[in-house]
């Protein structure tokens, strides 16, 4: 009993952060490395159930990764890359398609469920909430087949989703006017929907502590960072590969009315939790 | 224009029929080879576009079919039949789900939001829409693997959706106590999700023109027939086939409260308009 | 059935309109000659009916003319008139009530619900709908008596009853502060209603196709004008008589935020669905 | 001062009627000679202002009489009455509905807006309030044309109208499956809807003190009656004339729920008031 | 009977104004001597509960006075005062909110539910309805002790009360950010809560006839001042002791958006009605 | 970080809890000795305030005790017992109204809003929440004064301020049909309280641990009995003193409806979460 007591007390001290949050939405983008291990993937959807138990409203954005390139090479499809983008055949877009809305949408969801919770998984098809063209690089010589970027939100749908108590799950497959169907970063999609929801909180799970300010150096982890900042290190190359789409993502939301933005670690127990119930800081908070 | 005023006259009579069934539910089962001609595809969505204009609620079921089997073709998943039902294992119900609800099912719900409607795809995940359980042969010696049937319908998120104006298109994969998915027979499912949804109908669209006394016999055509003769034509075999879960789907529905069951040609354009807005009787009436 | 199928095509090219115009409000204004004809009465209805259901809100203003003459000489009242307009005495508007708001009024009211909709009758007194005061013409040295003119619309009641699916049919007797009645032309208040309901359109169904460039000329039919060709058109004679009225109900509901003015043909079968399903124009649109 | 606060005594007295009639609903039928001084029918329109502003709910049901006689004179329709009844032929019904629904009920209407409240004029064609049909006599070889008796009460406008705050005035004009008009008698329509509407009260306002023991000895008025005595006297003829189709409406609404009935002076100024709001009884209360 | 019908008639001629402050929010000030009596305690609920059956939303507002000085006196508490005010120690508070809150509080609650209202009793720290702090007097060196003023309102749980009926009873004990009790001045209360709720009207029932011109001459009571007058007047001496705080209390109101603020005399009957129902002015009206 | 990691386990493990209860309401007795140290008050409220946010609906019923004896002996007020009830003369039952309804009951609602939540403070005056009665002892001779019992709960008001996010505080004094107030035993109250909103629990926090089969021996405690042992225990006298009404408000409430019962220790910290949010026995649960 005195241990309860003890942790009881995590609760008590949370109260004030409960409070303040009531009522608000949280995007919370979930996916790639960081969703590999299954302990941690059910303790994130635990904190995600708890959060809405609490009174928050959180919204799942999530990646595939790992899954999609599996399941390509099962079907015998090749991709190439140009600087670091999927170049996406009519083939691969289908897969991909497949693999986000059909199957790890859908088993979040089932995970949600089964926990406690109530989760509707949904695509940018969906009540056509991502609304999608072809992503156009300022080289024109390159054609990344069906890469696609926001054009629109529609979030009626999630907005009466939550109101009757549900998680809503999204993947981040977009929609054409021409019913074709586009492949978005997850990131981008993360930070338009949160912008989109005028979310309280952007909070992008990963598979590193946060922003450091060497790469190479673990103890240089950035507790803040401001745009300006944030820009200067993408323009330097300190802030590099996946993570400029998270810090991007960020940017975007932070000028788009979202209160605050964090990217933080997907990779450890109950993160989610530490960063919006304590004041206690984890990871990087990006901030205007 | 007088064209005009002639073919408006087809609207004028259907008031009587849009006047009794405003507000009413019907469950649509769309699959298998009546969804292959894309025109014909088309046709059919447009179709249940109008119907919910028109103030009824339609909600779509649908199958897979052809298109799963060239997905496992792909990716070289043989199947074993027994009874002719397909022994699925877990590698088989992995594509299973993926093509029916991240690919057919968004599919329809992309075509539908873009011809002028408001559609929200589902599959038995979402929300523990379809919970259900391993099935059960009575020869306990052969194992299906994920082959399910029903065990719930939780159809609260369905009338949530239907009370907002949208068209609901669901995927019929259920979710086991375990997590596990399950795939189900779509007409099963539709017959189950018209009874728990207390639907005015349930229509069945599908590749013949109904249900013929004389399968050999295109001339024999039956336009209605009442439980007990449905069974009868089961046992002796004249009912065969996939015909059997379709009407089995008709009588379910039928003892639990819907009120009218049709099985009806889904390769003609308009079928549904057809039985719906008028009283020109199209392929069988399954009747109490 | 092939006819049937042809036919539903022109519901199905309709679907572009009847999801623009949802839950949109039109005033429609009927009387006159247009009315005569028992079998084109019962068109228009059903047209109305049918519009109600595909989830738009019409509004029916309606005039009298020649019931109401048939009336006052039954009873024994002569009119004078002046300019055009009826000098209107106490015993003249006392019919003119009778007729419009006891028995035209009752008499459509009771066909669209015969044939379907669900409609109800009133008149300017009703709720205070209509606030009116005496017509002041230029000339002072004649009186009109119980000519009106509005003063002020009160929609609350027609916003109620359209929410609750009703069809308002409106009868144009206004009531002054003195708790006087008095008759108004219907085509005013056509358009004053449409821009105090904020109306997506202004239907005015008449006994001509339209306005002519030359009225000895049926074959120059004008398919559009705008306010300041019409207010030219009106100066120069070329609109006359009755057409007056009615198009400068469509510059008022132009100028007070309505989207179109239609001035249709009234004595033809569905030329209302004509004008609102189709992009066949017809009649002559006033626009800004 | 002290003059009124002697007067408040009467509202201050009246608090427990207005808690215990809080958001019930009386039928009022007012009617005939009862509404031929102005002065009263000004004071009972206030009545009824009054009451709806202290949280009860009337429902005005209104008679023509005098003044339908008056305009078949005018246009010269003679009637010939079979048993005090008038035959109805298609001239009269005609002119029975305009003065009912387009004069009578529009004045009624017009004082209460003009006097603070809000009105709305209905007839029995409006949303199919008061379905009827042909009534038939006993003796099948007097036809008495378009006299009717209700088939059903359709109360839903009655009710959305009620709750929105506005006072239905209902003209007793029928209208039959055939879309044919039929003369009603009120008090007949006022015991039925009060049962439809499971009023809290019947009153009935008339041109007597109430039922007399003796017609001919003003001191016999009777306070109060049962159905059974009341029965009696119908058949003894001590009830006779107009006062049969009072009684019976009392009996009709009594045996439908209704919980109190009473037939009042309605020459004297604030019966009304004094019957509901006091525990001084005037006129007769019939009761179970 | 005649009796009745003249007395109706009061009731008559309120109507006008029942109509125009239907809805509206009336802060009542009740409290210190005009509490006395008894009977005139019960007029005013009895007053207060018919004006809320009349549509209107009365907000009472009570002080203390002679009962806490009462209580203080019992348990041996004694006061000191500085410029009128009550030197408030943490003994004195706690008996002073006993009192407002737990005995008058109650007292009035029960006899409104007594006499047919529906009241709930509330104090400042009821859901925070008055955040308060410690009022600052110029002169630093004098400290009154738990003396309050208000920071804030919270009027939240006001509307909803209101919006279900209640008639809400505040007593003025203001709630600080550190959870300790003040005891406010009732009238600044009444004023600050009128502010609050865009109250219609302030009326503070005092134990004089309103404000004299020359507080020694009982016929120079001015109907009508303006908040400059009034302010020259308190300056000057001519508005002294208690009428300070009310006075104060109008024009605070006046400047926040309440429409009419009076003084009015609580010791005679009906004095509420007859401000608030009739246009005899009684007391005085301050005005913009 | 690991110390947060363990301690959010707590939560998690809390969620099947969490969603069970989520939505019922729990009735709370809190007083008496439990009350005294103000660390365990501060915590209990704590407790309360964090159930409200995890979604159950918590509704607080207190005592006095040992404030109201200190009151009255500062006013000088002797009490007389009988069989262990206070004698309860007005003097008395005035001071125990103010103590309870002005002094405990908002101190409790202001610590609830000083930490986080939404407290209003209820007694049985309020909205006649409390209808009481003088109660009868078997022995006539016996006056006990102002000590009551419950005749009727109107739980309107709670209703719906459990519905608007309100924690409600209630003193357990009642009104009688005369207007008096009537001291009421706080357990009786909370048990019939827990009936009439038909709440999940009721939990009555008390000083000790629980019910112990020998009052002597703490190691006796009882961990569960059923109503036919509580009922021989309280004949036996092995529940005795203040436990007995505690055992028959349980009893009360299990024969009313509510799930489950229990009498827990409320003198350690955070026994009530643990009661409710784990499968930890603690205390003594009454079952039928």
């Amino acid at each position: 009993m005195e241990e309860f007591q003890q942790r009881a007390q995590v609760l008590i001290e949370a109260i004030p952060y409960i409070r303040s949050f009531h009522g608000k939405t949280f995007v919370i983008k979930y996916g790639g490395n960081a969703m590999i291990n299954p302990e941690i993937k059910k303790a994130v959807m635990l904190d995600i159930i708890l959060l809405k138990y609490l009174g928050l409203n959180p919204v799942i954005v999530h990646g595939g990764g790992p899954e999609i390139s599996e399941m390509l090479k099962r079907v015998g499809v090749k991709s190439t890359f140009y600087q670091g983008l999927r170049v996406t055949d009519a083939d691969t877009v289908e897969i991909v398609n497949m693999v986000l809305a059909g199957k790890i949408n859908k088993e979040l969801v089932t995970m949600i469920n089964q926990f406690g919770g109530k989760a509707v998984g949904l695509s940018g098809q969906d009540s056509q909430l991502l609304v999608a063209r072809k992503k156009q690089l300022d080289n024109d010589q390159v054609d990344l087949g069906f890469v696609g970027e926001v054009v629109a939100i529609k979030p009626e749908l999630l907005h009466f989703l939550i109101e009757k108590s549900y998680i809503p799950v999204v993947a981040t497959i977009g929609v054409g006017a021409d019913g074709e169907f586009y492949n978005i970063n997850a990131d981008t999609v993360a930070g338009e929907l949160a912008a989109a929801l005028k979310a309280e909180k952007l909070i992008i799970l990963t598979d590193t502590e946060g922003i450091y300010a060497d790469p190479q150096d673990q103890s240089s982890l950035l507790s803040m960072i401001n745009i300006e900042q944030a820009r200067t290190m993408i323009h330097s190359g300190q802030i590099e590969g996946g993570m400029v789409p998270k810090v991007e993502a960020c940017i975007y939301a932070l000028q788009h009315g979202v209160s605050r933005t964090h990217i933080i670690d997907g990779r450890r127990f109950h993160t989610l939790l530490l960063e919006v119930l304590t004041d206690q800081g984890i990871g990087t908070m990006v901030v205007e």
